[in-house]
């Protein structure tokens, strides 16, 4: 905390800010291993807060956790051939170990399904061992070319959920199910509004009939797809033989799904709530909810902290979060440090403060300080915290309300769209726009603009007739955006 | 649930008794990866109440979570040099990824010493940065030659702590603290009683000053290695240029621990408590606490079913982890195989028992039936399941104690001692041993009769005068078993 320099500015350079806002804020740093970031605790103590937020929601739809092999052997990998066409550029392979040379290349999970499927088949006999319902908390791996703190590295966490079924409806049911627990979960714990939808046959994860996604806007009018739900049918049932005797005594194919959020959850909370200050985050994810700050001359100190022990015992007792910065730093110092660091409340406590029994309370979110008296301090707290929340959550819709365009009917004009949000310095943000529904017009829209299908919404604000590229009659309607 | 087989006997073959037990509890069970192994819910749930208690008792002593790399590069595990030569002959290694040969390669981490040692070399630069006190859970990874569920497996899951310090006396409190909260939760959560002591050299962690271990006897007389902590000295500060400046304005290195448990854990909750029935779980840590099952003709069943609703409910309401098995299984069965996956209290209700408002419990760790009323059933239960815990934990405090012998003077004692114990087909159980500080005074004692140093007790039952095998004067009095 020694040096204050201020961040780059936002509308700058959003890049610039980001890498810098996540490192002042020391939620991570960088490894020495290509593409790999370690996760310092003010950054991991928020996936430990999105962990048990979904953990919770899982285990109250039935759901339990499992552990499976991280190590998969390649011709597993290789029994869905979508499955191995599309994550086999980004896998990691161990060929040595224990002094020898393996016989068969062993991939490190990019996802499990090859694995949990075999297990499936062992496990599963009867209509009666349906539906499985698990989930396991894993780290996985991706060797991408570009990466991102939290958004794209080589390794991440994640959860991985993976389900059987006896019919296809169910299972369907099950997939949704899921994608609505994290909505539900990233609009009332992180305050980021999702639109939910359903992907494009060339978005869809590799093995999957159906995938669907919930996508948050960032602050740079960028979408970040942030979790996702897949209905895999019998792709995988098939490739290893989960079978089971139906009640009507037929042998039968389960059909199975997926489903995941990983540690990407948290750059979308940065990137969606953070300002020139720094890191923001929503009081029910912050590991500090409250900083509380004693002022005043050093000479009156004594007095002051007697009261401000009281204060601090009294939120405790009240179950909130609350820290205190009682370093040699100036106050004006602490300010700056603890809003870059995202604490959503900063409780300042004065010599005038402790005679009048009253505090100064300065939210994050807005910067407006309230006097609060004493007496009924955790009860103020709690609820200026909950008000915080909501606030955050509808600023983030506001805003992508305010950036969300639906005027845009052609190729021609989604061009002209951009290039007057260029101009104008403002941003693109999302597209709403008609699809005929064949990959050549989809393709042809990220060639031009590079701007990619997001999902098909299913409450779109808007209907829209036409395809944007060719102008055919729209089956669909799509978000279109630059994505993470 | 189909089959209902008898296990291999304890006494008969304790190995082949405990694989069966452990799968028919679902448990685990195998994976097509060498050495690997799947956690299976129950398996997996145990892992989540050790890790839920281990957190909480780290997180009060000042510890946070962190997470680092799994890859580690060759390069960093060549810095401290008996840490390569102790982990190099296990370790796999990534030596492709995203289709290309890597220039360096990577190994999947044994333990995390050397990529931590590196970041908090970046991190700590004074006095006032200390300490840092981190842990970590994680899979890591040992191609160990012969593996055997939970205990030695190809990939496991554990917590690593590690800290930094700025001094010695600091750094070995800390070791010693962890320890103390190893054993504790080991004794009050898990119901095994523990042998806290010191590891001779030839024991130690590759790279520690010294290393210290939680030591617990199985049913077959062997010691379980449960816990250890390591006070690292500068070893990995000297390796990785861990420096800071000091008050006095020096530049020093600092002084590192690191300490773990695994899922090795519930490979010794099975091996400590089972019996001829299968798995018995100490209620404080079993995923059910009570089965509750339904008995009487089916045609009275309506009755009962109105009842066991109630108290079903009622038990819920009191936190008490119950399930309940309305299949339509005998009731002799259902006894059977949640006695063999278990549970610590069965509570069977009939029709007889409704009308006179009572039900039947019977404990897992005795076999007692006992009449309870129903209308303190919940306060009933929750005392009852206090002890069972409280007898679990007595009967394996008993068990070491029988088969700890302190009258063994001479290796040619040993060697009488074990020789009659397997005439008599009793068990050769923990023998206290004299030792003069002679590596290869020790290394004899395995030679010959395969019994290891456990470790130097902080409080052995008494002292021994003269080494075991050379006679001398014996410098410590140390534990000798054979190990897992």
């Amino acid at each position: 905390m020694s040096e204050q320099r201020k961040l780059t500015s936002q509308s700058e350079d959003f890049s610039a800010w980001y890498l810098e806002a996540i490192q002042r804020a020391e939620l991570m740093d960088y490894a020495p291993v290509r593409g790999c970031i370690v996760f310092r605790p003010e950054g991991y103590e928020l996936w430990e807060r999105i962990q048990a937020g979904l953990d919770a929601r899982f285990k109250a739809t039935g759901h339990r956790n499992a552990y499976f092999p991280m190590l998969i052997p390649e011709s597993f990998m290789q029994k869905e051939k979508d499955h191995i066409e599309g994550f086999n550029p980004e896998l990691p392979w161990v060929t040595e170990a224990g002094g020898e040379k393996l016989e068969e290349r062993l991939a490190l999970r990019p996802t499990s399904e090859t694995i949990i499927g075999h297990m499936y088949s062992k496990w599963i006999q009867s209509y009666r061992d349906l539906p499985v319902l698990l989930n396991q908390w894993a780290n996985v791996f991706r060797w991408e070319k570009r990466t991102l703190p939290f958004l794209r590295t080589s390794e991440f966490l994640w959860q991985e959920g993976h389900t059987a079924h006896a019919d296809e409806s169910e299972a369907r049911a099950e997939s949704m199910r899921m994608l609505d627990i994290y909505a539900e979960f990233a609009e009332r714990e992180m305050a980021i509004p999702m639109v939910r939808g359903q992907k494009t046959p060339s978005e869809r994860f590799a093995g999957a009939v159906d995938s669907y996604s919930i996508e948050g806007m960032m602050k740079d009018g960028k979408a970040l797809q942030a979790g996702t739900s897949h209905y895999l049918g019998q792709n995988f049932a098939r490739g290893f033989d989960i079978k089971f005797l139906d009640r009507d005594n037929q042998l039968k194919l389960v059909h199975t799904t997926s489903w995941g959020v990983s540690t990407r959850l948290i750059g979308a909370l940065v990137m969606v709530h953070g300002d020139e200050k720094g890191v923001a985050l929503p009081p029910r994810l912050a590991p500090t909810q409250v900083i509380m700050i004693p002022i005043g001359p050093p000479k009156l100190r004594e007095r002051v902290m007697e009261k401000f022990d009281v204060v601090f015992a009294a939120l405790r007792q009240a179950n909130v979060r609350v820290r205190s910065d009682v370093s040699e730093a100036t106050p004006g110092f602490k300010f700056n440090e603890w809003e870059m660091r995202g604490v959503p409340l900063r409780l300042e406590l004065g010599p005038r403060d402790v005679e009048s029994n009253h505090c100064v309370l300065v939210r994050r979110d807005t910067g407006e300080k309230i006097t609060a008296n004493l007496d009924t301090i955790a009860e103020r707290v709690k609820t200026m915290l909950e008000d915080i929340q909501g606030n955050m959550y509808t600023r983030a819709l506001a805003f992508r309300l305010a950036h969300s365009h639906r005027h845009v009917n052609t190729l021609a004009e989604l061009h002209r769209h951009i290039a007057e949000k260029e101009a104008a310095g403002a941003l693109a943000g999302w597209v709403l726009a008609g699809w005929c529904g064949d990959d050549a017009c989809e393709a042809k829209i990220k060639e031009e603009v590079k701007f990619t299908s997001r999902n098909i919404p299913f409450d779109p604000p808007a209907k829209k007739s036409h395809c944007i590229t060719c102008g055919a009659q729209a089956a669909f309607t799509l978000w279109l955006a630059k994505a993470y």
